[in-house]
């Protein structure tokens, strides 16, 4: 393992992850030597979710109820292809809206994940779109037992942490609008890191659009486990408000950015939820997409052959 | 609240739901108090999933990889129907097996869910069934990253508990085979639990076949908060082996009954993953079929509206 790996990790540790990112790391060199092939190669066969699968409305139930005050979000079929276009990480609770696409966990009232297609034209400034104009607001799509409301961030010290952010959705002032779904939040640390850290992750991810044409943002939650003093590995989170909503111990984000001659990179983070210290490298929290895999239970970009991409954090594959 | 709610609560409270029982039972009937009916009554339309629907090897995706060294599970799609007649209660990677339907949680590594049909026939004691013949094996549906091993077990303490009990598949010694696939399984504590009072429980569901022709009982994990010193509530458990097989806090069971005349009877019971005094009877560990629902992020025998069952957990509707 390299020592620049090596610091990241150890930055991540003191944080919580514990031997968790690197023991899975390993252990994934040492089990399954060739499963970066195995994942990624195109095996899966009748597997592979088509993005013009009828997975909205029947799937989704996500999508069961009517929305009684707001419209239910128009499904764009062509947009979502081109979001979605290298793989659903999972299927479970899938729900689209016109610029950006989830899954919804009913467990952890948290989504499992989020995927964006940013272009330098969404993410252009346009006058047209006010933010201010945005109200966070519950989505009923999302039956009532495992509906997270705005009353459960209330008081609960946590910010409503978007995971599509808002400033990638700069077409319409709807695409703004829908980002401030509660589907679309988690509870996020505010100082230190909604407002900061993870902010400028994610203008560095909208910044690739000055090099790249086409850049496939996915986010989301993790809970990862960390050593106690029993020697013992726990997963252990808050949940807050009435609709017990999980407070995510991290975040992460794995993106692929084409290139105009259609070489595709990689890169993988994952933040601590905590404050964190402004002079910390984005790349410090770089990790191998694998170990994030293992961690959320998901396949990222499954359609793309692993060692296919050109680069993966920066590095030659 | 009566007090017999309320002594259960107590029980279960003092091995760590802390408030969320409780809060989340009174919230529901606070903030929605037509929820039986909007959730029940068949206004989902084009959501219900119908049990021949092509779910099997497309959806789920624990039918992802070819199995290499077992021939995959015969899928019997009539079997299926009757298994799964009153609904999924979700439908992350489902996988069918011939005499028991799963839907799999690849980042926890252990199921949602575990659905079977019981009938005095499946349940009666079959010589040419022998439980001793079955071994515990992984299941290569699941892809590798998300596969629980025996190793993870190995030392761990715990041990592999069936969600699906192998005593309720007597018809066909492939049937009973079948329930040693890991992913029917959950660490569990052995003594006092798993070999004693969660044993108490099968038996006694198995037990309901002599009173009730039918009886459709669905069994799966619970990672439940407690208040902790600081006034929080915090989701903790523990995970164990390479692939961090997460060990549940509590085990849940949600039991339909139906008569020879068609009269539906539901129970449902939460037990905390802890040594549990034999003398405590099962009773002590109903609780609101909500409750569970909320808590697992599921709907349960969501094709019976809720106020058409005769009872439910022996009180009358």
């Amino acid at each position: 393992m390299s020592s620049s790996v090596m610091s990241r990790l150890l930055v991540l540790s003191s944080v919580g992850i514990g031997g968790y990112l690197t023991g899975s790391y390993l252990e994934r060199r040492k089990t399954i030597p060739s499963s970066s092939d195995y994942v990624n190669t195109g095996k899966f066969g009748d597997f592979c979710p088509k993005p013009a699968l009828p997975i909205f409305g029947t799937v989704s139930a996500a999508s069961i109820i009517p929305a009684s005050s707001q419209p239910p979000a128009t499904v764009n079929v062509s947009r979502v292809g081109q979001i979605m276009k290298y793989g659903f990480p999972g299927l479970d609770n899938v729900r689209s809206f016109d610029d950006y696409v989830l899954s919804y966990d009913r467990r952890t009232r948290v989504a499992h994940w989020v995927f964006e297609h940013l272009t330098p034209e969404t993410v252009k400034h346009n006058d047209a779109v006010d933010r201010a104009k945005c109200d966070f607001k519950p989505d009923e799509s999302v039956h009532p037992f495992f509906r997270s409301l705005n009353s459960d961030y209330k008081g609960s010290g946590f910010d409503r942490g978007h995971m599509a952010a808002a400033g990638n959705h700069r077409t319409e002032q709807k695409h703004c609008d829908q980002t401030f779904f509660l589907t679309n939040m988690a509870p996020q640390v505010g100082v230190g890191f909604n407002r900061d850290k993870w902010n400028h992750l994610e203008r560095y991810v909208r910044k690739l659009t000055k090099e790249y044409p086409n850049v496939y943002c996915c986010t989301g939650p993790l809970y990862l486990p960390r050593k106690e003093d029993d020697g013992k590995l726990y997963v252990k989170y808050q949940v807050i408000g009435a609709n017990n909503v999980a407070v995510p111990t991290h975040f992460y984000k794995v993106i692929v950015m084409e290139t105009g001659d259609g070489r595709l990179e990689m890169e993988s983070y994952v933040l601590p939820n905590q404050k964190i210290d402004d002079k910390t490298p984005l790349t410090m929290f770089q990790v191998p997409p694998e170990t994030v895999e293992r961690a959320a239970g998901l396949l990222f970009f499954d359609k793309i052959a692993r060692n296919k991409l050109t680069k993966i954090n920066g590095k030659k594959v």
